[in-house]
């Protein structure tokens, strides 16, 4: 990877305390911001979600006008980059969990657009189950924090990159999510199909993308809803997909090596974000 | 606090990557080591636990050698201190959880033995119970791992400071631990004292300085498990007491605000691991 730029509290280049409560605890925040034709996509929500994730973990939040700036100005010289936001309670002033009045750090990091084989969008994905799982604790969940050990073990399981992604269960073992994806699941007879994914009140992120297709799907007419899923409900679904804030959908062909179709459903809705996700995309 | 010093993969000051897969993911471990008399006490089990940590996270172990040198070095010129070990995965070589060929990144932290109330050992602390619980996963059990937002929330829920200490459930609801202590209970007739400790085999911390004392108690001819354990289990005890590698035992004088007696086992206890905490601690 060419090296990625990195902006710290709005200064190219910058150092990082060594005593960062991110880098001792995990103790942040993080937003990736997909950026097309030098603008980042769903700015707006990005930011309103790290204010919430702020408040709830008590982190000093920076003002949002100037991540804002950052963010756009990071974006704006290139056609296609991913634009990392990283925002720790920053140099700890003790030692020890207790936070005092800790000045946060907030990183700005651009990383160039990945080299993908563009078939996954349309072909779809290979997707198998991780043996990791996720613990539940509705304190941390949903948020994006830099908490993510359970994801990185259940990506780093199987090394042999066949699938390309790994859907992830709780610890009482209902579906929640893939390591960087949430997951929907379309049932229902085709002329009345639904759309489901797992509610993330116990565990798991609640991703950019998630929430605009939840959004979109009920603006198209599919009944979309957020609940408790299990495993079992991945057979009985007609199609699978996933998302997240930088591939947008990618449909799921083979669950642990059964195989599934790509579906009309997945398809509708991929359209119907085509014109969100390209350079001219609203920020919603 | 005076300012901490820092050595960096071995070298004073140095820099960290802003990439640290420790500052983004919390993906690494670390060690709290005290250090009396210029040396490092309980060294070797500091060393095997982060050594078998490395292994179930799959993290570029640092050869125990020169970690070990690097630690008595930091310790020998001061009568106390604290060295922090942090180990993290390093700098990533590209975007997202999956890891590759990283060179992992090592820092010793010394920082000064921080001003404490000498009659907390004595007279017994005071321990609340926390509302944010832990999360269940073997797969991250036991670890010291940098993972630590949990900790974070319960040790901040209540700034006023009136209690020394939180002790922690678990999700399902089982005594676990405090955020930065093993608790003990003592329980049986007088006589006849048992000792039992929360296992870790869901969450929680395989503390050095619990692994001690229960060594310590069989030695003393009390007999001591890890078990199931339960809130419950606390107002059935007749002594209940603290431990991490810094503070030794601290015994809980008050839970939630109900009063305990400090005890003759939590004094017998201490008087047994006296000699092992002092300045001429053996290495066990």
């Amino acid at each position: 990877m060419s090296a990625p730029l990195v902006w710290i509290n709005g200064e190219a280049g910058g150092s990082l305390s060594p005593l960062d409560r991110g880098l001792h605890f995990g103790d942040g925040l993080f937003e990736t911001i997909a950026c097309l034709g030098g603008r980042p996509r769903f700015l707006g929500l990005h930011l309103k979600r790290l204010s919430l994730g702020c408040a709830r973990l008590g982190l000093p939040a920076p003002g949002l006008e100037r991540l804002s700036a950052a963010i756009k100005n990071a974006a704006a010289p290139l056609e296609r980059a991913i634009v990392k936001l990283l925002v720790t309670r920053g140099p700890a002033l003790q030692r020890g969990y207790a936070w005092g009045e800790e000045q946060g750090t907030w990183l700005v990091i651009r990383y160039p657009w990945p080299q993908e084989d563009p078939a996954l969008a349309r072909s779809g994905v290979r997707v198998r189950t991780a043996a990791t799982r996720l613990g539940e604790n509705p304190a941390l969940a949903g948020l994006k924090h830099c908490n993510r050990l359970e994801q990185i073990l259940a990506r780093n399981e199987d090394r042999s990159n066949e699938a390309d992604e790994a859907l992830m269960l709780s610890h009482s073992g209902n579906l929640v999510s893939g390591t960087m994806t949430n997951v929907f699941l379309v049932s229902g007879p085709p002329q009345a199909p639904r759309l489901s994914t797992p509610e993330v009140a116990q565990c798991g992120v609640a991703g950019i993308m998630r929430r605009v297709v939840l959004r979109e799907a009920v603006r198209e007419g599919i009944p979309a809803s957020e609940s408790v899923l299990h495993p079992v409900d991945l057979d009985g679904a007609s199609e699978v997909f996933l998302t997240n804030a930088r591939i947008g959908i990618w449909p799921v062909r083979s669950i642990d090596g059964r195989a599934l179709a790509v579906g009309p459903v997945t398809r509708r809705l991929q359209e119907r974000l085509e014109p969100l996700l390209g350079a001219a995309g609203a920020d919603g």
